[in-house]
Formats: C-alpha cells, structure tokens, sequence
C-alpha cells in the first residue's frame, strides 16, 4: 500500500467523465471534496491529449493536497466504463470510439491504481457510503440527467454482470416501437423519455399533436428544454405539467420492472430531471405503484439524492478508491 | 448438526409446491433423487390438511431412505415464497390465501430446518448447483411453464432482494396497456404471453383475428393448448409456427431487459415451453439480439436445462438445504 511517508491520511482522487465535460477532485475518506476542478471533455477529439491535459489539471490539486504521497488511488466513472478491463468502450456520448483503456492510460501516467466503472455505478457507490443509501443492502440508483444512467445493489455489492456492464436500465425497451433513440437506433427505451432529451422531445410532439394554449410556444424550439418546461409547469401551464405527468408515467412503470427484478429497499434518483419535484416524482410514484404486483406495493421507497451535485459525481468516483480495498 | 448417528451421508428433503401440484423427494449431495413422489396441492383448501397429507407420504419415503436422523433438512420452493421469513404470501395460484407461514408448519411438523424460496429461485440454485450454470456467478434462471417464474444469480448469490421477494420477472410489464393477466390484474406482463396460457391466449387470439387456414381450427376451443400448437408448427402449420414467432419476440425483448440489467453469462430456461425448441428459440434469440444495445451483443447464452424434468423441482428444492450450510 503507498501512502505518504507523513502521518497524513490518505486521499482519494475522484475522476466523473461526462460527454460535454469531466469533473475531478480530491477527496477523504469521509467524503469532504478537498478540491476540485473540471475541463472540457469534448474538444479532446483523442484521448491523449484529454489525459494530458487531466494530468496537468490534476497535479496541480494533488500537489495542493500534499503530494502525489497522499493520494491512495484513482476512481474513474465514465459512461460504458467496464469495472473488470478498465476500459470505456463504444461509448455513444463520448468522442472517442471503440475500446479505450482508459484505466491503463491513467496508471502509466499517474503511477497510481486506477479503478474505472460506469458513471452511474461510481454515483451508487457514492450514495452507498456517503448519501441517501447509506446502510443499504439493496437499492437501485437511477441518474435522470441528459442520459438516464443506473447502478444496482444487491446484497450488498455492485451488480457489475459478467462483463462488468450490468445496470444499463435506460436502454430498457418501456414502450416497445416507441420512439427513436438516436444514439443506439433501438425503440422505445426509457431514456427516451425519462431524460432531459426525452422531456425536450415529449414538448415537441405535444405542443405539435394538441392546439392546448401554453406558455412553452412562445419558446423558439431549439431553446425549449427541461428547464424551461419545469419553469412553465411552476407558473400552473397545464400542457408543461402534463409533460411531467406523462415522463412520470413512463418512469414509473420502469421502475416496476426494476423493482420486480431486484426488489431493491429505495430507488434513489439524481439528476437535472430530480428538480422538478413532485411535478415528477408524484405521477412517477402512482405509475410504479399500479404497475407493481401486491406483493411488492407500498414497500419501495423513491429517494432523491441529497449530495451536492457539484461533488457528487467526484466522491462517487473517489468512492471506488475505498470500496476495493 | 443433526446427522443420522449411523456414518452414512446426510441427505436433503426437496419440496416443490405448484398450483395444481406438490412434488416431493430425498437427494443425495450430488444431486441424485433417491426416492420420490407426489401429491395434490390443489385438492387442500386448508395448509394443515395440506402438510398432514404430505408428512404422511413423505415420512414413508425418509423411512426407506435410512430415517429421519439422516435428513440434514428441507428446502422448500412454492410461489411467493420468501426466504427471509419463511412464509408464503398473495401466492395467486395457491388455495391458501393472506399469509401462511409454511416453513415454521414444517418446521414444527417433521422437526427438521426448514429453508424455503420462490419455486422459480430453488430452479436457479439447482442449475447452479447440478445444470447447466454450473459454475457460473451471474445467470437468470427462467420457467416457462403455466405461468413465468425466475430466479437472478449475480456475483455468485441469489439476488432475493431486501423482503425476500426479488426475481419476479413474468410480472414485468413487456407491453404496457396489453394483454390482461386475469391473476394479477395488470396488462401486458411477459406472464400473459410467453407461458403455456400466453400461447393459448395468442393461438385463441390469432384465430380469432385472421381467415389463415389452420390445423389448430379443427380442435374445439377448449382443448387447445401450446402442445397441440407444437404438434400443429412441427407438421408445417404457418399459422402455429406464427404463433411461436410472436411469443419469441415478446419474450426475447424481455430477455434483453434482463440482461441490461444484470447482464448475465447466461439465461437459462426450463419448462414446458422449451419444448418447442428452435420453433421459439430461434425467435427468441433474433429478438433479444435486435433490443440489445451493441455492447450487451453476441455475448449472452440462451441455455435450455438439461436437468430431468420430474426431477428438476425435486433437485432445486432440495439444494437449498446445502445452500445454507
């Protein structure tokens, strides 16, 4: 084990890897964010120029922090992260394609062990030790951000599946031969509707289907997105709540088909999608409970996460550091 | 550890609770039924008369199997069962309604530990233990037999949620809004298409629906069922090979929401619709392929278990008692 020659104890460094930007920072054990900073991910069109300017970043808060002496490992959660290789691959947001061994490129760099899984994995994690699963054998974690993300516990451990890519629950088919998910050419999943893309995309066909006056047609069309559809749902726009109501009713009946898998003790959600509250949360409740076979009714609790967004995507990833050893 | 005071090998009492009904036998530690038999559920109206009919039969076969000092124990699996509690609870196909605590009846009735599990788990444990996952840390066992029972193994465990209630895969919702499901009263669940009565409601519903000529058209509504569809498909019938078409491409789809999940080695399925073979296999595997995302693709076995069938529920059952020792 290398820790510091000082009696100082011994920090994690975080690493969240999005399709716009990453987040990184440093983190103990208790889960206080020390520092942190994030940079673009994609203008980076090769990975290795993206790793060298991380490192550059990076060292500057390591050297803050006390030196690279301190620092126990690496966590790193990106989109298709593979817990088992270290590797990315053929991430659909990302800019770069195929395998990447993200996770090698990190070690040969920083001269630290570097363990990688998905971003939604790395947030369960972070919610286990940190957040509102705290204590929890069995939960479901479930990121409603431009992408729905999700990361399983049961019995106590990460479901990782054979091949490290377990727990890609927006891309389960909600409404086989619905609507066209762009990035993976399939129908009907749930981040088609259940994301801020898929709210953005639910607007457009109802304000184009219906002649309901409403707030959200004075909006340009490239500019109506969830923030916009939130703001007009607080102000009473009748066509706005119903664009909650019926991604709540998609989401919800999702969540049945997970809770009817893993029958999880909470499902805890984060996410952009999470702020609009009970606007969401209220219908996405009702739906997942009339989907649900008695047995599993009135049991299941639908948490929102309450760890500051800024640090929660870098203590989840810092969180992998304590989990493997 | 209560063995027999002679030296020979302990051995497991398996039970197999179904709707219509109980199987029972004593197995050896690697898995061979010794003696076995059968018996009624559906004849019982009350549990009590229910257990005093099965200790009778059963305690005939533990005399001839060397007596009740060699039993290590009883595994149970029945519907609804809950491993945590013992009991089993809303089992819609039961005569026995609200909640029985089955395990302590036993328990008290035959003085013996009692393990009990949802029949469709007890079928996981047994493949691992004997079938065909053997060996493997994250499978999903499915039954396709009047109804759609399963059983989710991940990391080396069976996944039995925080109530005891996980695995509940034929309740998933696959068509929202479709087929009515008369024991639950939800729509659309896998259950009501890819189990015997699935079959027997798309063949009712296809005759029904189309002027196609058909074999399946001389057999008296009444008697038909996924046998005689069988029969129909194997002797050229378009209509009846239609049939398992459709029933593959619902029960594929819901296999690559499984494996999105959990992603799985291997799927395992076993019952009567199995029989079938390539008539549903072959549309089963295109559809799950065509719902996966590309990185779940050309990875995940479909397995049909090899295990005897009469003995297959014996076996299951009975591998709980080593399951927790």
């Amino acid at each position: 084990m290398a820790t510091s020659s000082t009696a100082l104890e011994p920090l994690a460094i975080g690493i969240d890897i999005g399709g716009t930007g990453t987040k990184f920072g440093i983190v103990d054990r208790v889960g206080n964010v020390l520092f942190s900073s994030e940079m673009s991910t994609r203008k980076h069109a090769e990975v290795t120029s993206f790793i060298d300017e991380l490192y550059n970043l990076l060292n500057e808060l390591i050297i803050k922090a006390g030196g690279i002496g301190r620092m126990k490992g690496i966590g790193v959660g990106a989109p298709n992260g593979n817990f088992y290789t270290g590797t990315i691959e053929y991430a659909p947001n990302l800019p770069w394609k195929g395998i990447i061994p993200l996770a090698k490129l990190l070690e040969d760099k920083f001269k630290l062990p570097v363990t990688l899984t998905n971003d939604a994995n790395a947030a369960a994690i972070g919610e286990m030790m940190y957040g509102a699963a705290k204590g929890m054998n069995d939960f479901i974690m479930i990121t409603l951000g431009t992408g729905v993300g999700s990361g399983i516990v049961a019995n106590g451990k990460l479901v990782y599946g054979h091949d490290g890519f377990a727990g890609e629950l927006g891309h389960t088919i909600i409404i086989p031969d619905g609507r066209l998910h762009e990035g993976t050419g399939k129908r009907g999943s749930l981040e088609s509707y259940a994301s801020a893309t898929g709210v953005r995309l639910t607007t457009l066909e109802l304000l184009e289907k219906s002649d309901q006056p409403s707030w959200l047609r004075n909006v340009p069309k490239d500019e109506i997105d969830s923030r916009k559809v939130y703001d007009a749902a607080m102000e009473g726009d009748e066509l706005a709540k119903e664009i909650f109501e019926y991604t709540g009713k998609i989401l919800g009946l999702a969540l049945a088909n997970f809770v009817m898998f893993s029958s999880p003790e909470a499902i805890v959600l984060f996410g952009g999608l999470t702020k609009a509250g009970d606007l969401i949360l209220k219908p996405t409740r009702e739906s997942m409970e009339d989907n649900l076979i008695q047995v599993f009714q009135n049991k299941v609790k639908i948490l929102v996460s309450h760890l500051k967004e800024s640090d929660a995507a870098i203590l989840g990833a810092s969180a992998l550091v304590w989990e493997k050893n």
